[in-house]
């Protein structure tokens, strides 16, 4: 157990446990392996909200029965540039993951192709589908709505989700841009911390359930458990004064994009109940960037507007200026090389998770 | 001039004065009528930032000849879904109006359609693009770079514009889901109007040459006229606390699909010199929303998804909870009725350039 109470592990020998657990939960092989990428592929970008820590809830939430790893997704409407699927409350890794596919394989032929999901589950990271684009030379697009948690610029209830999207555009030499974002201030996993922590939120965060600004994170989360009001703000914080209607705006948008166009769930029925967990709904698309120019002379000149930024001046008491993609590519190097770093809580549920499974657990680095 | 320094002007008037002005710069009859209407749309919209506000500029840039409404724009690229177009340096507005129609034209056939615009001038309210496709069952997009006054999170130096992004989606009943967002916390004109005020700026707006949090707009003004440093913050704010760096990525993105992806000037390059003014680049797109369902189902859910916001409960002290776009959509219908509210300021400026130009000025409402 090292520095800052963190291990290191194995980025392969953690695929391949996650992948396992998969597997004795029912899930093909290939659904598995999927799966376990997408998951593991959070750690390694140093998303670790989104990644390993959630096994637990794919184990509970299959073992629950709320989520079906033998659920046939089916296609409720078609176009040759364009998909709407039901889920029908499948696994949201690795149908996403094949939902994305086939979205490439319709661009590679039309420039465009664009599809929705309904009655879905999570899917780990947005940026995972959008970066699928990037080795075809298009831009990916990928955003999903989630359980509301959010309160509506000048509304005091939740109604709407962390709802991220993400897009990711190729480079040439540089690491790609890849912006992949809750469109909240933050997501619930930080007030958690927060209340842990026992700190104040800083304000901007959150509203009581009056609508007014809090920095009570134990208050806040029991407020929105027993859905009495409150929750957490949209990008740009409360009110307008600092732009809160345009980052409620980007969650709307989401969420019309994900659910309206899918026939799906939207707003404030979005949460888990006993009986099922939070429907989600996806939204996915790629564009060819030979639509625009010659993809050499696209990535060249990508190259320069990302270098121009790299190279910016930072601040006073700032070593470096980032652009969006930058620290999780970096992040995603050192994790090959170095393990992936998890935190002892998030490493014990693995642990328990394994001997609960008969499989056995990943190799620590030194 | 009536209360708090406002005169009311007929809508049709005003449209017929601006329309005279841009037919005696040398536009042609459609040229001048169609940018009269996308300025008259915005103080319609209570955008007066991006209204008649600017009329002045127009008559200017064509009288320094650093617009020029008799260049040929060209097409640099094309296929049947896409073009990329070179302005040469167009009238912003009447040419995304002409291009924006193209785009719709092209997705009817299609169901998607996109293109990006280099070297040109301003181009108004990008909402108002994104709202063509509205009457055809489209989703419309429309974004444009602008001159750099924003600094990336963690930096000190300008290095990208307001770079607003607009997105329109019909609706059934109720009025259309438009955001029309700057990607900054907010763009000059507000800075300008504290400096007027001398009040200070909110934290979370701006930052000094030092990259440090600034209040003091008089001096934010200079250093950005003198290039010295410092500006406007993303959307989100200073650092990553508040979201700032998403923001940031908001930008970029805007940046890269238009200026990148049309062969145009990109971040800090892109600025108005005494030669000639900022050769912005645009994008738009349009998308058919029966690629994905029935419009007229798709319509009914988007009436729910909106109703169900603006019948949110109201945070104390709150009136009412607004969703993008509906507060435009009243402000429109009560310039209709009412007359579009100008400033004395920019009424007095209209008066001058009518009194130059040899046009009578449109009607003020009692």
């Amino acid at each position: 157990m090292a520095n800052n109470h963190m291990v290191r592990v194995d980025c392969i020998g953690l695929k391949h446990f996650c992948c396992e657990v998969f597997k004795k939960l029912g899930m093909s092989e290939g659904q598995a392996e999927d799966s376990a990428d997408i998951l593991v592929s959070a750690d390694m970008r140093g998303i670790s909200s989104h990644g390993v820590a959630r096994l637990w809830r794919y184990v509970n939430g299959v073992r629950n029965g709320v989520m079906d790893p033998h659920t046939e997704s089916r296609v409720v409407h078609e176009t040759s540039i364009s998909k709407v699927i039901d889920a029908q409350g499948s696994i949201g890794l690795s149908l996403s993951r094949n939902v994305m596919k086939d979205v490439i394989q319709m661009a590679k032929g039309s420039g465009f192709a664009a599809a929705s999901v309904r009655d879905s589950n999570h899917f780990g990271i947005a940026g995972y589908y959008a970066m699928m684009g990037l080795p075809e030379d298009m831009i990916g697009i990928a955003m999903t709505n989630t359980a509301a948690l959010g309160v509506p610029t000048f509304g005091r209830d939740a109604q709407f989700g962390t709802n991220p999207l993400a897009i990711a555009i190729p480079a040439g030499t540089m690491p790609p841009f890849v912006l992949d974002m809750a469109t909240t201030v933050v997501t619930r996993g930080k007030v958690e911390n927060y209340n842990r922590e026992d700190t104040p939120l800083p304000p901007g965060w959150a509203v009581n359930t009056q609508g007014e600004c809090t920095s009570d994170a134990r208050a806040l989360l029991e407020d929105m458990l027993y859905q009495r009001g409150g929750g957490i703000l949209p990008l740009g914080g409360l009110g307008e004064a600092l732009g809160g209607h345009k980052g409620f705006g980007l969650g709307v948008l989401v969420d019309i994009l994900s659910a309206v166009s899918s026939g799906g769930v939207f707003g404030k029925s979005v949460m888990d109940s006993k009986e099922t967990s939070a429907r989600v709904c996806h939204f996915f698309a790629a564009i060819r960037i030979d639509l625009f120019r010659d993809p050499e002379a696209f990535k060249s000149d990508m190259d320069s507007l990302l270098r121009e930024i790299t190279e910016a001046r930072p601040a006073k008491g700032r070593e470096r200026v980032y652009y969006a993609g930058l620290k999780e590519h970096e992040h995603t190097l050192n994790s090959s090389k170095d393990g992936i770093p998890v935190s002892e809580i998030v490493w014990n549920n693995l642990v328990e998770i394994g001997r609960d499974l008969h499989i056995s657990l990943p190799v620590l680095k030194s």
